[in-house]
């Protein structure tokens, strides 16, 4: 099977390669224990090449250009395409700062995608990233499945919007989408972007490498979390299960931990000591501690976990799976 | 100021052209008693002219284009447009039926009217007409303000959507959008619509006037209605509402009578006899009866109250008011 992952250079979609290619395969169902059907080319688009290139691998092709422009997508996918991983986004932050780039990105590239899946007539599966911040407004202590959603920024708006164009497309049988609302994914490797979480990557990587870190948020301020491995494991998951394990509703909210800033902090000191905590700079940025703010610390993950979803134990593991995966030798030294 | 009305042609639209012309001003404000402020043009947009033109006045212009195609908007909309009320829509069935046209009305023609706004920078009000049709799925007996939204039809996923880009162009300062949720509305005169309530207003309306009337649910169908006359009213109060009274929450679930369709055929009977009941023509239909059984038969209106919204009596007062505004001949006849 072809395998497309749209935002391919990005972190997340680079990360998702690697799993899928050491993988190998990808199962048809989760439920029957279906033979795995080897991932015969998996195309990674987006607007620029990544940082530093996957190793070279036969089946994986590179396409640079735009998730919107439709000629791009009909170029790259065919009724060969099984699966596609539609990560491709603007950031929070950014898509507040710049509204029409969120607009077309977040938007009318997903409508793009749907439209030129629809036009093959295949009926992909397609995973798509959500976020918290389709949630805003008055919200409970846990939001549940059926709390309402009352996006504060244009990009849970973009996010929601493009939900329920893939709930559409899906009950009209058009794709096979299944939406994974993403806790805020940290600790991610590399430099800020342009999420308004970024900074709770930041506050414990920049720190532990000895660089300055920016806290824009006050350390009372509580976020819900999940580590890029078990993201990239939810990924896989939601692109194996079942159609019919997930009904007419295609959206489920992801397990997550909820932690607070100050807890975060806390627990940087264990891994870097009282200089890394040092090297954390409180500088209040009023927009970002808006949008965060907005978003829910906690949802219920009854149906993620039922559906065969798992997140993180604590924000201590998630700590320990960032120095194991991108500081080893931190963890050398802490041996 | 200049008052826009797309779908200007529509029952509703031409209804609202008689309100506002009689009314003859509109006020900026509800809370301060504020000065009404004239009606110096009131222009109509629609596809084709209304089936019976308006009376000769010198304020209507009656324009015929396309809500979709930005040039038409550019052309209508200046800086002294200070109310749209923006009602041009695919209704249900048709929107289920035919794709992309309502995607292309319901979604891209809200969202060029936004973007024409956004250029003219004159932040107008935008009154927008959502529905029952943005709810679906599991719902709770009376649907709550913080009730999810689960849409199942493809009109109700394009209102969903709209809503969500009206609250994000308002947030933003764009336009001053005030959504109004909707009941059916019912009953109407004139001909069948492509809505998949057409039928709450044609076994009242069809059997009242010796026609066969076509019942397409069954009897202990609940809906949520709302008479045109109250339809109306809600309209002129939502464009002159304070925007500070709706605050961050743009959207209003207006006030509605819950009735089977049981209920509806033994109010007819009352006024129309027995005669009247037998036209009614008993014949299911599967798409339309998933449609409207998806939809909330009651919600919360303390919201829409407070803030100044009334709807009806009854769905008795329902009748009387069709009788009344449509038949005069039958309410003579009665008298």
């Amino acid at each position: 099977m072809k395998v497309l992952i749209t935002g391919g250079a990005g972190f997340l979609g680079q990360r998702l390669a690697r799993d899928l290619l050491a993988r190998g395969a990808l199962r048809k169902t989760l439920q029957n224990a279906g033979t795995p059907e080897p991932i015969t080319e998996l195309i990674l688009l987006d607007t620029t090449p990544a940082a530093s290139p996957l190793p070279d691998d036969a089946r994986v092709r590179v396409e640079t250009g735009d998730v919107a422009d439709r000629a791009v997508l009909e170029r790259l996918i065919d009724t060969e395409t099984a699966v596609i991983f539609h990560l491709a986004a603007i950031l929070s932050a950014e898509a507040e700062a710049e509204f029409d780039l969120g607009l077309r990105i977040n938007l009318d590239g997903t409508r793009a995608l749907l439209e030129v899946c629809r036009a093959r007539g295949h009926h992909p599966r397609l995973v798509f990233t959500s976020s918290v911040a389709v949630y805003g407004g008055a919200l409970p202590e846990e939001v549940q499945d059926d709390t309402a959603l009352d996006p504060q920024s244009s990009y849970g708006v973009q996010k929601a919007m493009a939900e329920l164009l893939i709930g559409d497309y899906s009950r009209r049988g058009f794709v096979d989408g299944r939406v994974l609302r993403l806790p805020t994914v940290a600790v991610r490797p590399g430099r800020p972007s342009g999420a308004a979480s970024s900074f709770a990557s930041g506050i414990v990587r920049e720190a532990l490498n000895g660089e300055t870190a920016v806290c824009p948020v006050s350390g009372s301020t509580s976020i819900w979390l999940l580590s890029p491995r078990k993201a990239v494991q939810c990924l896989v998951t939601a692109s194996e299960i079942d159609a019919q394990a997930l009904g007419t509703r295609r959206i489920v909210n992801l397990p997550g931990v909820s932690t607070t800033v100050d807890e975060m902090i806390e627990e940087l000191s264990k891994f870097g000591g009282l200089k890394a905590v040092g090297r954390v700079e409180w500088v209040p940025d009023e927009v970002i501690e808006r949008i965060v703010s907005s978003w829910p610390s906690s949802w219920n993950v009854t149906r993620a976990k039922k559906l065969g979803f798992s997140g993180d134990a604590s924000f201590h593991a998630i700590v320990k799976a960032y120095v194991e995966d991108e500081l080893p030798w931190a963890e050398k030294k802490r041996a």
